[in-house]
Order: structure tokens, then sequence, then C-alpha cells
């Protein structure tokens, strides 16, 4: 099966005039869906967004996403000017066009999307994890453009991943390359309730990880003041971590310092498997900027061998949150055959 | 720049009826360096050895290698028989042809090796990392024949690796990809005298690893008694811990099943990068049969996310020790532009 590639060759559509210039992105998160109506350029020509939670079954979802999608479809002059559809998902698989046991999701075991949006929307359609998505739209329009090594990191309510070695996305034997968010770094660590594991990833470098951190900071030392103990501590975010940071808090600083120790020790074991040139970072958590940047780079150059210090780019993506997504998804639309 | 790909194409002189039938395949060790005149079918036709720690001189070095050779050059009808030279070493760069750095071998900085050699004998050569040559070799001639996606682990005195995924080596952007030794699995843990770093791999489950692992065990608990007591504490190495295991040495026993616990919980971190279909162990630490790989595979599995469970092979190489890397090094021949 071909591999999605950097460069988005001519499809022979439009080498032959085709007016199917359009492709529909969508991005299913946990929390919201968002979509896009997308040009061969590149450029996001209407943009919509559904719930994710809203539906218990996968059926209805597809219903309400069809009827959000009409105004779109019809914006752009109707279905026949339209190539595919592309969807980021979590647990996506490039290779069977199914999302499988996402644990963030309320569709459970084994659902095939692409088959199904395929049939409904009567378009071809290509699905895969989220994070190789939003790679993949790094690639083609942000940061990661002419990168043939590179690793994307979305830390947002989860921690996913893509890797690009040799120009490629890697998807692995079966399709489910690029977890990274659940290797382990602690070893009998925080426990995550999603995945039953100690220690990984996700369970510090998440938003929610974030938040667990500060309480756990503010449970072990009770005297010490801390503006986050304004907040009651079950409506505690990563936002207002994020906040009370700013405002010179000691505690909410030392989470992020931490939280950038434990994701820089883990980027420094990324860098010694592929050797990337660039790791970009993207998702809620990056809005921390330098406070979450700097404490990650002095880790991850502290945990490298010599011969990898000083070689990584870590840089945040510059593309509006979910617009990665959408034209990472979107992209995948111009690999199909028809 | 071209990369390692898993079939050898018939060359341009082959199809042409030369005689360039034959390549050198070298690979460079801590100890010794074994070399082997190679022909189009894989057959190793002469073999060899020298030290590579007698010469702190690189150029003295590449003098006795090219004596020792000289021999093997004439059995094959000579130089003008013989296509090029494939050299596996540690901390080699495939891009430039240099060893960097290499933390167990005596020439220090950095070595314009292929260049050097090119030179001495009048060949083209090409160099690449010790592990990444060995998995080359089971890719063309061993147990990895067929997969796209693996991983090489080499248990030795250190820890290599080599990374196969979409059926290319992943050399990453600047040559050093693959370095899987010296990922943190503990941190803060075992410190590296070779790095300088708390807790990799290579502290853990390499054979230097197992030694100290044994020592820690019987300082512990002094009063246990063992037969790993008998041997002076100087002298104990992983060939006496696996000795005095297979006699049913309760420590001996525990060192290989916490190697193994260290190892399948790095092995599963390397599998949620990447998801081969196999990872392939080779090295002096594989003598341990299922001491070593049922603890390990237990760990792997239970360190998995579940939608990787169950699905990796865990196995063995069936190439005898150096042969792999002789192999897989002379492989590189091939691939070299005339």
């Amino acid at each position: 099966m071909q591999k999605t590639a950097i460069k988005r060759p001519k499809t022979n559509m439009e080498k032959k005039g085709s007016r199917k210039d359009y492709a529909i992105g969508i991005d299913i998160g946990g929390t919201n869906t968002v979509f896009g109506m997308v040009d061969h350029r590149g450029e996001i020509r209407y943009r919509g967004a559904i719930s994710s939670r809203k539906h218990d079954d996968i059926v209805s979802y597809i219903d309400e996403l069809y009827e959000a999608l009409t105004p779109a479809i019809e914006h752009v002059g109707g279905h026949s000017n339209i190539r595919g559809i592309g969807v980021g998902a979590p647990n996506g698989n490039y290779y069977n066009g199914t999302i499988e046991y996402a644990p963030n999701l309320k569709w459970q075991g084994i659902i095939p999307l692409a088959d199904m949006m395929q049939k409904k929307f009567d378009l071809p359609t290509a699905l895969t994890n989220d994070a190789n998505a939003a790679a993949v739209g790094e690639m083609q329009y942000g940061v990661a453009v002419g990168l043939k090594d590179f690793i994307m990191i979305t830390l947002g309510t989860g921690v996913g991943s893509g890797i690009v070695a040799n120009g490629q996305l890697i998807y692995g034997h079966d399709g489910f390359a690029g977890e990274l968010g659940h290797t382990i770094i602690i070893p009998g660590g925080r426990f995550h309730p999603g995945t039953g594991a100690h220690g990984s990833l996700e369970a510090y470098a998440s938003a929610t990880g974030v938040t667990r951190t500060a309480l756990e900071f503010l449970d072990k030392d009770p005297n010490q003041p801390s503006l986050l103990r304004d907040y009651p501590r079950e409506d505690l975010d990563s936002r207002m971590v994020f906040d009370c940071a700013m405002k010179g808090d000691a505690i909410a600083n030392e989470v992020y310092r931490y939280t950038g120790e434990i994701l820089g020790m883990s980027l420094a074991n990324f860098v010694m498997f592929s050797s990337p040139e660039a790791i970009v970072l993207f998702g809620g958590l990056t809005k921390a900027g330098d406070l979450l940047l700097k404490p990650t780079k002095a880790s991850m150059e502290k945990n490298l061998l010599p011969i990898f210090q000083n070689k990584v780019k870590l840089v945040f993506s510059e593309l509006k949150e979910a617009d990665a997504a959408i034209l990472g998804a979107s992209a995948l639309v111009w690999e199909l055959k028809k």
C-alpha cells in the first residue's frame, strides 16, 4: 500500500482539468469533531464542528456529520466537485480505515469508519490516526515543509504522535505505529486510568497530566501558599495552572518545570530512535510557550548522547489549533486511488 | 542519498556478466574485527579476524587489516573480481562514511574510515553502524527476510539497534538513528560510565549490565548462598551468570528475570514507536535462550497497549554470531554507485 509522501503529486483528475478540486478534512477529537472543505492549494474554504460526545451510536454521529457538511458541499458547488474525504481520528488505522478501541471516544470496539463514511457520502474516504494527520498537515503546510525526518507530538487531553522518517509516515506493520504517548517513561509511576499503564508519558505531559501534577504538588506541601488554592480542586485544569504560573505562582511554575523535565526525557528517547531534524509540538499545552519549552529542551539535551546534542529543532506548530489536523486529513484524499 | 533497501537488485556489472562478483564485509567490534569475502549469493567464501584493540593508531590498524585481507582477495582471483567493501562499526555514519566518537573503540574523534579504506584498498567503500549492518544481514539472509518493519537489537558488550520501517533502514537526518541502547528506561537509574547517562537500557541489558546486576544482587543479600560466590568478584562475567542460572542458582536466575523485565519494558516502548512485525535479538546475551526470552516477552506484553499485544514476534537471530554483521556490511556494497 502506498504511504503518505511529502509532496502532493498532481492528480490525474487535476491534469485532465477535472473540477474535483476539493477535499473534505475531518479531525475527530475526544470532545469535538472539526471539519473543513479544503481546496487543492490547501486553503480551508469552509469550516464547521460538531460534538464527538453527543451520540452513543456511530450511525447517528455520521448522520449529524452528514447534515453539518451539507452546506460545506453546497458551498463549493456540490458533490461532484469533491474528490474525497480524509479523516484523522484517535486509534485510526490507515491500512483498513477503522478506529480500534479508542479509549477517548464513545464508540468502542472496532469501527469501520472509512467504509461507513464512504457509503453515507458516496465519496472515497481515507482515515488515519489524528496525530499522523497533523504531521502530514505540518509537512505540507506548516513548520515541517521540506523535512524528511521529524516527529510531531500533540499535547492535548492526551499525547499523540506522528513520525516521519525518510520522508514517509511510519505506520508500522499494522498501521498503529506512533503511540508515543503510551511509552513508559517512569516505570511504576503514575497510573493511567484509560490504559491501566503505570508511568506512561501521557499520564504526565497531557492537559490531564498537568492538572494531576498540580494537585499532587498542592497536596505534598499543604502549607505552601499558592494561587491554585483559590480554585475548587475538582475544577482545576491546565489552563488555570498556566494562568497562575504567568502570575508568578511558585507551585504552578514548578508544575511546568516538572512536566518539561519528563517530556524532555521522553523526547530524548525518541530522538535516539529516529534522529529527527525537528520535533514539532502541537496542541493545548503549547499555549504555555517558554514555560513548557525551556525545561523540555533542557531536559531533552541533558538526556541525549553527545552525537545528538544541539542538533534537533524543538518547535511549536504555527498552524491554527485545528487546521493542521484538517489539512493533514484532507491531504490523505489526494493519495486515494480513484 | 539512496537508502538500503530489502532486495539486492542485480547490479549492472552482474547483468553484463562482469566478474566483480565479490564483496568484502567487515564488522568492527569493540574487541575484534571480523571480515569475510562474500559472493553475490551471500555465501561467505573466506573468513578472518584481527584485533580492534591492538593499534592506537587507525593507520596501523588499516595496514594490518589490508595484510589480513590479502589472502582473501587472492582466494577469489584478485582485486579485479571485487566490487567493494562494506563496513559495520559502532557509531558508523552511513551518510559520510565516518566513525564518530565511538566510546568502545580506541580511535577517538571523527575517523573518516570509508575514505581511508577506499584509498588503501582502491575499492569503493560504504560504512554503517554495526547494528544497522546486522539488520541488513537479517533482512537479506536471516529471520527477517521479507519483513518490511522490524527492529534488530544486539545484546553484546553494549546494546545496539537497527530499525527497519517501510522496508528501509531508518538513518535519521544525520545518519545516527537507532541508538536504542542509550534510551533512558530507569530515570535516575544505574550510571553508564561510557556515556555519563543514568538508567539507559545498555546499563542493564548488555553483558556488562548483567554482570553488574549479579554483583548488586549478591551485595544486597550477602547471606544468601549462591554459586556466583565461588567466582572472584572481579572475574565475574555474564557467561558465569548463565552457567550458574542453568544449574538452578536462585540469584543467577533472578538476574535474568530482572534483565528481561527491563529489556521487555524498553521493547514495548520501541513497539509503540514503529510497530514492527518482529524484534530480532542478536549477540552474546541471547545464548541464555528462554532464561532471557521468557521474562523479556512477558514484560514487553505487559507494557504494551492492548492494540499491540500478542502481535510482535520476538525472535533470536539464527545467523552465526558474526555472520549477520559481515553479510549485512557486504550487502552495502551492492548499493554503491560505481
